[in-house]
C-alpha cells in the first residue's frame, strides 16, 4: 500500500500570510494527505514537517529573474522538492509567473510539450467546465493550442470525470472562418485531430457551460476568466444595492438570502483552491493570490487528487503518442497560409 | 435652421423581420430626426419614405463578397445613401461583417484612419465606458489600438459628455510590462500620445468601470463583450432559479422584482441600441441582431445623437492633427523590438 501524497506547500505565496496557508494546509492533512511546509525557520506550522528556506520571492518581482537569483526561496525550494521526489506536488498562492519560471527550471517540461498551460476549472452552470491557457502564455502560436486541448481533455476526463469530453475553440462566432489569424489555425489542427472537437465557441455561454474544455491563448484566457469575476461580482452587488434602495426590497433581500449564498458559493473560485499548470513533469498548483485558508486546503486536497488519478503519468503518455514527425507536420500546418477570410 | 437629420434604416438587417425594424424606426421619428427605409417594394413603412431595393444580404453570408455581389440589398443601398448626402447617417441590424466591408467601400475611411473600429458602450455601475475595438478588427497592430483610444476619447467627450476621458489598455495586469506583445507595444504607443492614458486595466473592473475608454483588439473585445453579456445573463437568470427552489425564497423574489427589473433596465444592452463604428466618412450604427423595436429606435436616436454632435467632423479633426511624419513614427515605434518582458 503506498503512503500519503506528499505535497510541498509555499507557506510565503499570497496575500494573507504563512499562518493562514499553514492553516489550510493543516486542513487538508489526513491519512492520505501530507503537507509539506517550505518556509522559514521559526514559522510555526502546527506539526507540519518544516523545510526551511531563507528567501521569498514577492508579488511584484520578475519571475525569471527572481527564479535565478533566489533559489532558496520558499517557491523555488517547494518546486524543486517534487523535481527530487520529496513531495509528488506542490502547491504556491504566489507569484505566478515565477511558478510558471521555476516550473520550467527546476521541474522541467515533459517530453514533447511545447509550453506548459494553465488549466481552470470554470464552476459553468451545466457542470465544470477547463478553461485552457488561462494565463501562462500571453502569445501563443496553433500547436500550442492544440496541446492545450489535449492537456484540457486529460484533466477533464481524469479530475472531473467526464468520459468523453468535448472541445470548443474560443472566439468571435461558431462558423470556423471567425476569428483571428491563431485561432483560424487552431481551428484546422483541432478538426484534423482525433479530440472531439465541437468547433468554435462564443464567451456568450462561457457561464451556462460552452464545452468540457475550452481552448484559447493565455492572454484571452485570462482577461476571460477575470471578466467573468468582475462581471459576477459587480452583478450581484449591484442587484443588492438595488434591493436595498426600498424597505420592500429589504424584506425580500432577507427571504433570498440562502438562494444568494447558494449561487456565491457555486460561483466561488475557492471550491478548487486553485488551477492545475500542466505540462510539467510534475503536478503544480497555482492558487488564487488572496487565497484563505479554505482555498489553500482545497488547493491542497486538488493537488493529491491529480496525483491520485495520475495526471501528470496520463499527459506524458499522451504526448509520447504524437510521434516526432506528426509534431513536424502539425507545426508545417500551422505555419502554412491561412485560408482566405 | 438646419432640417431633421436623415438617417438611412436598413430594413433587412436583425432576426426580428421588417416590420419590427420599421416600427422601431417609427418611434424614432420626430421633428428633428427623419428615418429613410431601405427595403423592398411593397413593405409597409407607416408613412416613412421607402428607397426601394431588390436584394438582401443574409446573416451568414461572407461580407465582402457579398457586398460586391449585392449593390442593390438594403444594406449597401443604405450606406450608399450616406457617401451621396442623401442620408447622415446608417443604421443596420444586418451582418456587422458586410456592415463593414460596405462602410469601407462606398462610405470610406476618414483621411488618416487606418482601420475603423466599433465603439461599445458598456453600461458600467459607475458610469458608462466606451469598449474599442468591439470586433471590427481581430488581427491588429498597436498602432491601431492608439487611434482606436484617440476615436474612443473623442466618442466619450461628444457622446458621453466626459469631459477629459481617461483611456486604459486591456491586459491581463496593471503593471505595464503584463500583457502579449500587442499590449506591450501599444503601451508604449499610449504612454508617449496626448491621451490621458492611465495604464493597462485588467476586465476585472470591466462592469465596475475601469476607464472612460477601454482599448482592446476587436478579437479581445468581441470575446469580452459575449462574455459580459453572457455572465450577466447567467448569473441573475441562476440566482432566479435558486430563488425560486423554495416557497421562502419565491416569496423574497415576488418582494425583490421591481430592483431586478431595475437592474437588468440598466444592464440591458439595447438602452444605446447599437455600436458606433468609427474612423469612416459617414456615421454608421451597428444594432444588435436581435434588435426589437425599442433597440432600433434608440439605435436611430443614437445615429442622430452623433450626427447633432458632429462626432465624424471631430474624428477628423484630430486625425487630421497627426502629420504623415508622426504616423511614420509611430509605426516605426510600433515595429521596434519589444523590451524585454
Amino acid at each position: 500500500m503506498p503512503g500519503p501524497t506528499r505535497v510541498a506547500v509555499d507557506a510565503l505565496g499570497g496575500d494573507h500570510g504563512p499562518e493562514e496557508i499553514v492553516a489550510g494546509a493543516l486542513a487538508a492533512s489526513s491519512e492520505s494527505v501530507e503537507p509539506l511546509i517550505f518556509g522559514p525557520a521559526g514559522l510555526d506550522t502546527q506539526g507540519l514537517e518544516l523545510v526551511e528556506t531563507t528567501q521569498e520571492i514577492g508579488m511584484d518581482e520578475k519571475p525569471a529573474e527572481a527564479v535565478r537569483a533566489k533559489e532558496d526561496s520558499s517557491l523555488v525550494a517547494a518546486c524543486r522538492a517534487v523535481r527530487e521526489g520529496r513531495a509528488e506536488a506542490v502547491v504556491s498562492a504566489g507569484n505566478t509567473g515565477a511558478m510558471l519560471a521555476a516550473g520550467l527550471l527546476h521541474i522541467r517540461r515533459l517530453e514533447g510539450v511545447l509550453r506548459p498551460g494553465i488549466a481552470l476549472v470554470i464552476p459553468a452552470r451545466k457542470g465544470p467546465s477547463v478553461l485552457i491557457d488561462a494565463g501562462a502564455n500571453a502569445d501563443c502560436r496553433a500547436e500550442h493550442l492544440l496541446q492545450f486541448a489535449e492537456m484540457g481533455s486529460i484533466f477533464a476526463h481524469e479530475i472531473l470525470g467526464v468520459p468523453h469530453p468535448t472541445v470548443g475553440l474560443l472566439s468571435i462566432g461558431e462558423e470556423p472562418e471567425k476569428g483571428n489569424q491563431l485561432t483560424l489555425d487552431a481551428h484546422r489542427l483541432l478538426a484534423g485531430s482525433d479530440l472531439i472537437f465541437q468547433g468554435n465557441v462564443e464567451g456568450r455561454l462561457l457561464l451556462e457551460h460552452a464545452a468540457d474544455v475550452v481552448v484559447c491563448d493565455g492572454f484571452t484566457g485570462n482577461v476571460v476568466l477575470k471578466v467573468m469575476e468582475g462581471t459576477t461580482r459587480t452583478s450581484l452587488d449591484w442587484l443588492r444595492t438595488e434591493i436595498t434602495a426600498s424597505s420592500r426590497g429589504k424584506a425580500g433581500g432577507l427571504l433570498i438570502k440562502p438562494a444568494a449564498a447558494r449561487l456565491r458559493e457555486h460561483l466561488d473560485p475557492e471550491t478548487y483552491g486553485g488551477a492545475y499548470l500542466l505540462g510539467l513533469r510534475g503536478l503544480c498548483v497555482i492558487a488564487h493570490g488572496n487565497s484563505s485558508r479554505r482555498a489553500i486546503a482545497n488547493a491542497v486536497r486538488f493537488a493529491a487528487r491529480g496525483i491520485e488519478h495520475r495526471v501528470v503519468d496520463r499527459l506524458a503518455e499522451r504526448l509520447a503518442e504524437e510521434s516526432p514527425e506528426e509534431r513536424v507536420s502539425i507545426r508545417a500546418l500551422s505555419e502554412s497560409n491561412p485560408q482566405e477570410r
